[in-house]
């Protein structure tokens, strides 16, 4: 038996304590029984709250096979060399079930074990009750109040919550690579409008020229044509080349630029880590900042509130009705949409 | 200015009486309405599902680069062939942004247009209000109603939502290749246990021999060990080989095996559509159809009891007490998770 688990069950108090005195041991406990929503969970959330803040979050996406596990571990080296801390979270969209294989994705990010500097955690997307981005979201929020200096989020671009968590940093890496096939090409178009900083890793391979022009003339139409402004998927308006004229030379807009990297022996790390930080400065001084944290609340806000009330129905919906409702809609004699009617009218 | 444009705008009863008559002017316009959960989508709904329950279900997911779009393609063909009706949906990863892409993905399945005994549509993964589970069900509900014999659902295999769309089929095809990245393997490896059907398209290539051992050690260990029991990411419960022994050899288990495919040339494609089709038979022998299609209406039931709320909380939050609140939260006044109390306490 070993010491982990004889520890007796911290209470919430006592994880918050050790969260914020810099216990690894504890701050893991706590980021499990966050993951796992147990009972007093949102007590330690909320007690955690008012410590955050202070973390840069830095969003990083793209699609399987441009490298984002091995740029991600790159930076976070190079944030440790700037003597910042960082905590890193994974999301895995591998399932429990294949360890394996989830651990080899990992092996890359290595490098950083035995630095008390830096903290790994890998979730899976799949069996996250109450919703992947909340629970990812509550997971930053721990590490923030950790002490954190940069709190990287390394999801896979496709899903919906896997593209929204990336979206929803304060800073969003969009990550490509040369030469990868004709479906992995569509995913990559799908999110390149999220991207603050889009980096072209593996830039050493066969085919970066071509890459690298595609994107810049993708750049060129969204910088100078329409430009959508999305929430969350969802379209809020569209900028036209008139409407973004007057400030379009303004030094307070963010100019979306393709850097080259080679993750794997360092190239281009530096520069790309300076870009982010000029991103992070340029948030603050030019007022984005605070539209991104309101946004960013709301988001959070809205993602408890809609795991709560998850919660609620599912607690509500009586399983011998329920049973029987299932049954009358195989037979046909009712239908899913005046069933969910019944069942809300008294909610 | 064209007929389509000019017509004017069909009522539900409208839709729904050209849905069952088979007009693919109306049916398309009833998906669209569908999609959008226009006003009168739920009662749209509620008109066609008596109609449904004839059409076999079938799932097709895979990482990136295994060859989806063309399977699908090559098995709607076959399934032509034998006289059958093929809708498809397809889930598309990318955005309505860059249509460029979505239309790039979607052209090897060109070889279907013009034959009016398929209807393919394809759907973005983002900007699905109500969710994309639901969503999908939705549409899914409208093209069973119309009488397709056999309904394809393509979707990416990475992804919470999209993982779990494939998996709530009648018939779950898992689709791999061979010689793809790491993190593809990992994606691989991660929905193996939603697969009916495992299939190596692309089986022309090296190292097909590799993937199938692979595969196939993976199934013994799924087969002769212990076998994790799921309903929508969440373990259910875990079968250990003593339990399984009981009706290991008998006539009524499913047995997962893998097929090879080359979907370009249309190798195996048959032989895929055979073991298809046994499925669906066993699923009624076993008495399994049953059980699938309790849990498909619980989940549809579900999903739209989901939406239906989400909607509600969205409505009743009203912006200016939530602007404050966000406000608050920014300043650290209050925290997320004491806020989103506040606000529940309500309802």
């Amino acid at each position: 038996m070993n010491n982990a688990t004889a520890m007796p069950r911290p209470t919430a108090a006592g994880l918050v304590e050790g969260v914020l005195g810099g216990d690894r041991l504890l701050l893991a406990r706590a980021i499990t029984r966050v993951e796992n929503h147990e009972g007093d969970a949102a007590e330690l959330l909320s007690a955690l709250y008012p410590h955050t803040g202070r973390g840069h979050i830095i969003g990083v996406t793209g699609a399987p096979g441009t490298g984002k596990s091995t740029l991600v571990t790159a930076l976070a080296q190079s944030y440790r060399q700037g003597g910042m801390t960082v905590g890193i979270v994974a999301i895995d969209p591998t399932s429990p079930f294949t360890g394996g294989a989830l651990l080899g994705d990992r092996v890359r990010m290595r490098a950083l074990a035995g630095d008390t500097g830096v903290f790994v955690r890998s979730m899976a997307t799949r069996g996250s009750l109450g919703g992947l981005s909340k629970t990812t979201g509550d997971v930053v929020t721990v590490l923030d109040a950790a002490g954190y200096d940069r709190i990287i989020v390394e999801t896979v671009g496709v899903g919906q919550a896997e593209v929204e968590i990336a979206s929803t940093a304060h800073t969003t890496l969009v990550v490509e690579a040369p030469g990868l096939g004709d479906e992995v090409q569509a995913i990559k178009a799908g999110i390149l409008e999220i991207a603050d900083i889009l980096v072209v890793n593996k830039a050493d391979r066969p085919g970066v020229d071509k890459t690298l022009r595609a994107l810049e003339m993708m750049l060129e139409i969204e910088n100078g044509g329409a430009r959508m402004i999305r929430h969350h998927g969802q379209l809020l308006r569209v900028e036209t080349p008139a409407a973004l004229a007057a400030d379009w030379d303004g030094e307070n807009r963010w100019k979306v630029i393709v850097m080259k990297t080679v993750a794997a022996d360092g190239s281009g790390i530096v520069e790309l880590r300076d870009r982010i930080e000029a991103h992070w400065r340029w948030l603050e001084e030019s007022g984005e900042m605070a539209i991104r944290e309101q946004l960013r609340i709301a988001n959070t806000l809205e993602n408890i509130v809609r795991a709560e009330l998850n919660r609620r129905i599912l607690a509500r919906l009586p399983a011998a009705g329920m049973d029987r409702m299932v049954a009358a809609i195989r037979a046909r004699e009712t239908d899913p949409y005046a069933a969910a009617g019944k069942l809300l009218a008294g909610m």
